[in-house]
């Protein structure tokens, strides 16, 4: 049942939550031993505030209920391939696992060399890419019309 | 008055409060025509988050200060060389400026290509170098004692 596909489905009706309050769709939960413990959208426009990406406020939330700073036993789902930013935040958070479903070929971390990522994350890509996708080409094509 | 020391000095203090408050000392402000909108200093360990740290304290505080999440007429004065993440914010907020005390060799955004940094940013390295990184040294010297 706590499959990949499981908690990134949660991630991506965070990502729907947020396109439905006019921000990017983006979403992200961190899970450790199979329970959420922070969750996170999108909020720049609804927040003002550029720090407000759906990954930092998942770290954010998950560290305030453990009550310590890392996340090493724990995993990070997002919808979208983090920007630098909230890769840097993985990074400090030093996160067990991290699950990306679409990649972000402009704004995506990956482009950076060397990796931005702890040598300690394990990643994952492409769980669920095309949902993910899907909404954010519709999010961009509603505000071109 | 307003010269680049006079602010650097104010994010200096901030990073001296954060060393009282047994932080890694670093502070940060945001100013936009001669004007402090925006103070940050590291938090990390007092709000058990990771993502507390000064240039991302500056920045959100800046943006509500000014009620928009842009920051392109605006300085940001920082002690220390930002990591990747706070690097990534700066981007975010496209700061016109961006101006650092101290290099930091090992945590720095400098060390990727290709440059996290917005091409807008405008970028000012070494102002009161001597004055943060002697701070840093405090810090760390009496970690280890």
């Amino acid at each position: 049942m706590f499959s990949d596909e499981y908690f990134m489905e949660i991630a991506l009706s965070l990502a729907e939550e947020a396109d439905a309050a006019g921000e990017i769709p983006v979403g992200a939960v961190v899970v450790c031993k199979n329970r959420i413990i922070g969750k996170g959208r999108n909020q720049t426009e609804q927040l003002t505030d550029v720090t407000a990406h759906a990954e930092l406020m998942a770290i954010t939330a998950a560290t305030q209920s453990l009550g310590g700073k890392y996340l090493a036993d724990c995993t990070l789902y997002v919808t979208l391939e983090p920007c630098v930013m909230c890769a840097g935040a993985i990074f400090w958070a030093q996160l067990g696992r991290l699950v990306i479903g679409a990649d972000d070929p402009k704004r995506g971390y990956s482009r950076l060399q060397p990796s931005p990522l702890h040598p300690k994350t394990r990643l994952e890509t492409g769980i669920l890419a095309d949902e993910s996708r899907q909404l954010l080409t519709n999010f961009f094509g509603r505000l071109r019309t």
